[in-house]
């Protein structure tokens, strides 16, 4: 039997005084929790000196960025834009790691105002090169090997694009020779999966990496923490929700399932769309005096509001929906969507079916909220269109 | 062996002229194809009339929605915002109907208006009568079966929360006469994998449905017709395409694959990432004089430029790479990746990695180009952050 989840880091009262005040569907963070966080990380074992980076993409809002800025945590950025965005946040120049896939179009500008270069291939390495002869870098090697919990998240191995792949040290060399370069770092990532058999081995590899240039000074090991969002994972750590109402309620008969639709769906977490990612689902009645008891649950398929067959949020990788036991739900109860704190917002179908990008409220040291992002209006969306 | 893929209706020439005066990545779309489409589906043939309607979601530019009222086509809108959106691009109420998954808040408004309305689940049905008693309405069936190439593109069955349960009669009929509402028309939608099996056993249902209310005037036989987008299917109508340039080409070894990676990504394109579809990429030489020969392939893993693993442009359902043969092609060259007119832009994670929001330029009749939405600038991608 599936374990019924619990709010994680709001109380029912707070739920419904927060979708009172904003409306829904929103995002919520826990500034509390997402300190706690970067200290767990701050505190990693660690025998010569620790930097930390964030990866931003996985939730850039400025509020979110001073956070972790306070915190002593720097920057790694996957776009020239995101690096933009961190120095409008307040990190400095040298505070943040360039790591993308595109090469963006101002680098020249970016690195000589300071923005530290990882070369995530060899023409990315030879324009640097040709740009900064005699310049500190550092190398994004494809260490042959990755784990993810599905192909998708995988980024190491044959298959992936990310990094130089390890056998191109000749290659590499040469540029390196060719323009002076000093390799400073060095850096591997292994994708979501983070299995620890597969880290330690590539962890040896990049200090072989390491051993190829006299000047490397620094490794740097990439991964996501594989976050345990569910009841029965381990991991419980969890900085945000989302807050949604349920607007429908729908069978398909004896033989078929009751389905909750929510007022938010892929257009603000298309995690369980693209990976069939389980989120926790918590159902919050919406009279106070009507609190659900434990004990009385149901078997639900959770809906997202577009049109979309694919856009059910409990549903297995290839998109054939599961149930979830839950607390029984009417419509206009709540239902919190826990750990969708990261890699939500920020990689949502923002606009599909024409719905407003989803405003964002943050959960201050003192449990104040304050809203960070505001709904977007349809006449943004509209306004870069251009009538003929 | 996999058929090179040819341009649909740009030309190398075009190509080149468009990337320069736009830059990359553009979404290109061609008024003449698209009018062609309309006319192909306006000669449906039919014995009692015909009312075609266009799901705005899959593109709602107002510059394609104009072309498309010009042709007599109506509007299925999805949500109130899309409503909305088609009410700016000159459509009237009349020809507006309303299909959504997720009540809009001011329904009561626009059906005042005169928005058709399609109730689409039994509380919605509840909610209209109590509001407009007496009312002309129509009613959306779940027929218990339906068509998708994959179960997330499949709207019918148990499994989908599409529309009313075919076996809700009782309940449904109870709702009609407690508020003497006037069935007028039912609505079937079978999904997009365009089955003609299972379209026409669903239009046999659809029919029975309709017996149930004397009223009823209009079946309404709502599935996506499934776009045969490679050289290898049957189909090949294209109206849209994303013209993208070559950022960096990478190799995993002499047992690896080779990658073209390309200005563009899930930002712009999510249908692979989501269902693994494939759309027909061709490579144009930067260089007028250095076009490439159809002899002269190579086999690529056609990438996106977001730090994300499922950003793969070719891949199996699943996230696996897969190699596609393809003119043999350089860093700087252009890649048009045709089949992008629907459920492209609309359906993108934009911003992810902090990119912009994709430009959309329209080819008019005559073969000029007009930019239809400007690319957008990271100031907008912020405005509605709010800095505590």
């Amino acid at each position: 039997m599936q374990s019924i989840e619990k709010l994680k880091f709001l109380t029912a009262e707070q739920v419904r005084n927060l979708a009172k005040e904003y409306g829904t569907p929103i995002f919520v963070y826990s500034q509390a929790e997402l300190e706690r966080k970067c200290d767990e990380a701050l505190a990693f074992p660690n025998a010569y000196g620790l930097t930390l980076r964030y990866a931003m993409k996985a939730n850039p809002n400025a509020n979110i960025l001073k956070i972790i800025r306070k915190k002593g945590i720097q920057i790694d950025a996957s776009s020239g834009y995101e690096v933009h965005r961190a120095l409008l946040a307040g990190f400095t120049t040298a505070e943040i790691q360039l790591t993308s896939q595109e090469e963006p179009k101002d680098l020249k500008e970016l690195i000589e105002k300071g923005v530290y270069f990882n070369a995530c291939s060899l023409k990315q390495l030879e324009n640097f090169g040709k740009m900064f002869p005699g310049h500190k870098v550092s190398l994004r090697f494809n260490p042959g090997l990755g784990s993810g919990h599905t192909k998708k998240t995988d980024v190491g191995g044959t298959t992936s694009a990310f990094g130089i792949w390890h056998e191109k040290t000749i290659e590499l060399k040469a540029i390196i020779e060719k323009y002076k370069l000093i390799v400073e770092k060095v850096h591997t990532h292994i994708g979501s999966g983070s299995d620890p058999e597969v880290w330690k081995a590539v962890a040896h590899y990049t200090l072989e990496y390491a051993e190829l240039f006299p000047t490397c000074k620094i490794v740097n090991l990439g991964g996501g923490f594989k976050v345990g969002r569910m009841e029965d994972e381990k991991s419980t750590d969890n900085t945000g929700c989302i807050l949604a109402s349920i607007d429908d309620k729908i069978d398909t008969g004896a033989q078929g399932f009751t389905f909750l639709k929510l007022d938010t769906g892929m257009d603000a977490n298309t995690r369980p769309s693209l990976y069939g990612s389980r989120h926790p689902m918590v159902v919050v009645s919406k009279e106070e005096s009507a609190e659900p008891s434990q004990s009385s649950t149901k078997e639900y398929v959770v809906v997202g509001h577009c049109c979309e067959s694919g856009d059910v949020f409990t549903q297995k990788e290839g998109g054939e929906p599961i149930v979830r036991e839950m607390q029984e739900a009417a419509i206009g109860d709540y239902v919190v969507m826990e750990g969708s704190g990261a890699y939500c917002s920020s990689m949502s179908t923002k606009n599909y079916n024409s719905f407003p990008e989803t405003a964002e409220v943050l959960i201050d040291m003192k449990g104040n909220s304050h809203l960070i992002r505001r709904r977007q209006s349809l006449e943004q969306i509209l306004q870069n269109e251009i009538l003929l």
